[in-house]
């Protein structure tokens, strides 16, 4: 990825959660001078905490915009984040019922757009294929493919412009990204990653989301600062 | 395209705008034996009519389930289809005001959500190359790019099944999707274009829309049943 002053001014869209990849990811593009516009998606996800989280960070850390796109994914159905399917709190192997069918796909198809109408030619999102190896849009081939739709899909792309979707993320263990967020100054204790987030952003510590984070804190020998509602 | 009976009984999500070019699309994925899923997306659009004709279409022309998605694009901006720009009236060169940015990848992405829920492998788009040259996400080779996208996106792809995007009115002047439609008995009367329909679905008969439909009409040799509000 770029760095430094080559991004001055350089507007970008960054999708952002609420959660702590996606905070990384916005600390990070600030760091290396981009004009960030952050975007989250109301996908009728159970954790709203996250969304409240989203907003928080994005002025706390100094994105020039902040957006949210409602979209009600409950009418496709099909995932325990959405439907009114039990989140699993014991681990899983393969792809995790707490999948959301299309989900980057959708993400990033509406932070393509947004990104049309600033003409902002970078998007950024906080995959990563370590941890969450059950997500197939999660992966490299999935994010490459996507670039070259986007180029192919928008006014930009015909004009000869090139997209590029930034994922600093995507080949760090979660140990590493609390380690590079540390560095350029998030504070994680705004963050939430819980599935089941209670009002006040208050984590479970018991689904897999809690215990990933968990479990990276411990790695990379950093306090976790999660509040917890327990 | 696959023909009659191979496809009895195959899932396909189809996308149904209301309009004349879906609505025959629909008819088309029917009579080559596909049990359709019809998904509407309402994206804050002014000719809400469309919406109400999808719904009426999707009864009756048999489709087995009928969805509409809201999301509000109006957050994202640009088109004057979702802001308070002014519809041309009189003709447009290059990419109309009236592209809505990215919306066939956002489209594509939650009907591919919904196809992955439902376990179908085939979606249909009524997109077309000759009469909207203007939009980018109209091209074939931005369909091809989207099935590619498709297959990396998801677990069925991950699992080795293969969608289909299929787009059979791609290469098709709007006087040949009309008489393709006709054929296999879409009721045009029921299917709104216009960019600005009043509320009983009646149209201005002076948009671009208006002026492309009535046009397919005339070469096709069909009377325009269009309801106008004038």
């Amino acid at each position: 990825m770029s760095q430094g002053t080559d991004n001055k001014g350089r507007d970008a869209v960054v999708l952002l959660s609420g959660g702590l990849d996606s905070a990384t990811v916005l600390a990070l593009a600030l760091a290396r001078g981009f004009r960030c516009h952050t975007l989250a998606i109301d996908y009728g996800q159970r954790h709203r905490a996250e969304l409240d989280a989203s907003e928080a960070l994005s002025k706390q850390l100094g994105a020039a915009s902040h957006r949210v796109i409602a979209i009600d994914l409950r009418a496709i159905g099909g995932s325990a984040l959405t439907d009114d399917i039990a989140v699993p709190e014991g681990g899983t192997e393969g792809i995790p019922i707490t999948y959301v069918p299309a989900r980057n796909t959708v993400m990033l198809s509406l932070a393509l757009g947004l990104a049309e109408t600033l003409n902002a030619m970078d998007l950024f999102i906080g995959v990563n294929a370590v941890d969450y190896s059950g997500y197939p849009d999660c992966r490299p081939e999935f994010i490459a493919s996507f670039q070259t739709l986007a180029n192919l899909a928008t006014k930009a792309g015909v004009e000869g412009r090139r997209f590029t979707i930034h994922t600093p993320l995507i080949d760090l263990t979660k140990a590493q990204i609390i380690a590079a967020g540390i560095e350029v100054g998030v504070d994680y204790s705004l963050t939430v990653s819980c599935y089941q987030a209670n009002g006040r952003g208050e984590a479970c510590g018991r689904c897999d989301s809690c215990r990933i984070r968990q479990s990276g804190f411990e790695t990379a020998g950093i306090t976790d600062p999660t509040r917890y509602c327990q």
